[in-house]
């Protein structure tokens, strides 16, 4: 690991946009993009059936209250998106929000959540990573 | 914030006990519990239509091969499980693999993703959140 | 985990709004806020007694300088509050600095911690997080 | 940064061990020791007012129910104790619960976290931190 | 630890001021500066040897293709970087790229590393990041 | 994403280790390997030029002593290794340290840096890591 050089802007020349135009991957670049506002909801379900239902909806989980714990962890995926998918832009998340709602006719959890932040990109990856983090927290209390 | 004490083992007693079992949440004691060789397979499926599949299948897709970048993103999954859930105990993970199976009949990617450790716990939770991941990674390269 | 949608924000409809009003717990929406300057001061104390106080004053703790390693605990503190508490916002942090007072009187540290940023949240949660990583710090190298 | 090199155990020699015998700070060289059960107990009391302890038991805050956000803090508190503390060695936490008891008599809320493993070291400042993440949150909460 | 007080900008006096000014290290203060547009390149070189260059060349390596992963690991490396290097600020990457170029005559691996950012500090730092994390990552791979 | 299913190893055949086999990239699997004792040493040198040699020697540069702050840097590098490089197993650092010695002669800084661990499989690239992150941090308060 030897000759470490560092180069800056105006030493970039275009050489350097030839050369990292044909990667194994590509990040979007949005440097020229401007800031709007941005607000993506996901959803999800899980069949937990009739029996887990039952004990969900009476708050006697033995591991504790699926619900908030499935919110809160809807949260840190948000937040960690861009640590799991490497292609996505690490965002100033303005405001998330998970809500879970129990449909009795087929036993199922419903996941919402919505993301806004004011940035150069979407976030509806955010948002789908907020539904799944839920959807599994859901999963290991039942 | 004051009175700030800390306890060793010796001294906990009993009443500690009691205070802990009505909590919000439990997560599960494996303190007395042996490692044990642990292996969990989870998969999941993405239809991503016909032009799309063409596109992944011809390694034609603008942000690069998805399939590697699955993969990749399912190992980090796997291994930021607890950060993302807060039930999960942080595991040793041993190995994990991620295979992505293209099904040309219904255009479809199935994730299959192995975890294996050995723990107290399983490591079922490890091996959803990789395909989770994988399969959130898929999305974002359409 | 099925029927996973993804809705952008223009379809994003007023029963949303409903659907999210009635959670366990709310972050904050500072979607609609402007970005001003914030800057926040925490402190904390902690007693070490008279003997390691010396034992720090003359540079003799076995595990290294205290009040180094304190500073450095606290901006990584500063830096991961979002990460510990599920209801903060990442800031784009612009500053941190740490001060350790050792008061000769009591035996004690002062741990102050001041943290900046243009934001649409205060600093006041990064200030503490920043006091309380110095002081656990000073804890462990005694 | 050149004339990286990679030296394997059987070639460190003991001038190695004299290098670093003078070093800024000194983590514990646990490699060593055994692992055995340790279990460690940590409280901390954050005193709210009458009107903030008042909302709490009603579960009218506006931010949600503080109580159960504390408790899941305080286990990401634990996890991420080496993160935060460069000193400390990441540990297979087995076990961490946290109660918090609420004080009518001087509107106090009193946290109680503590934290099992087996391990090489003790848990003593994860169960600080855990304690610490819960009162931080328990503070914005309110 | 007790005593903890927060106290908001307008209370920050100038004795603030002095305290921190003989810190034991100093992260820059950028409150006051504008976001301006930032670009680095930094680049790096690994010699492999000619039959470990042959089998990549080949994409005969045993643990996959080097290549690949590689670019993966810088992503990770250029979005952790406020993570390891404590007096680095947390900046929001819009892109970054990184390319390696295999040099037959010296059987080395080149690799550059491009990070952009509107930011209010440079991003050469990142830049250095990624490319050590890719050159580490061919080093592992070998 | 759909037909989510989680299949327990008892239920994991033959057919699985095959469709494993093609792999894009593959991690070790360490499963059946017993735990020894691991150590290893890795070292980079970085030239910092006379002007700035002098200044470290004098602790008179402006961001503080680099010394300290790049073995804490260090300290971090190897507790992040496998966040950074997907294919290195999450490991149980029983003790690191980082010496950085200065050359007047080439007016360089040797960074030598040591990570013991009783682990599966070996301990290379957090000494590597190690290095690298103190090698960046003394660029960076130059």
């Amino acid at each position: 690991m030897s000759k470490l050089k560092i180069i800056n802007k105006e030493d970039l020349k275009d050489w350097a946009k030839e050369i990292f135009q044909k990667n194994s991957f590509n990040m979007v670049d949005v440097s020229s993009k401007k800031e709007t506002f941005r607000r993506a909801l996901a959803s999800g379900k899980i069949y937990v059936g009739k029996k887990v239902f039952d004990l969900i909806q009476n708050k006697k989980m033995p591991k504790g209250d699926p619900i908030t714990l499935a919110e809160v962890s809807a949260v840190l995926g948000v937040k960690k998106t861009s640590e799991l998918i490497p292609l996505c832009h690490p965002l100033p998340i303005d405001h998330t929000a998970t809500k879970i709602i129990m449909n009795e006719l087929d036993s199922s959890l419903e996941v919402f959540c919505v993301v806004s932040a004011v940035a150069k990109t979407g976030v509806e990856m955010e948002a789908i990573m907020g539904v799944n983090s839920a959807l599994i927290t859901s999963k290991i209390i039942n």
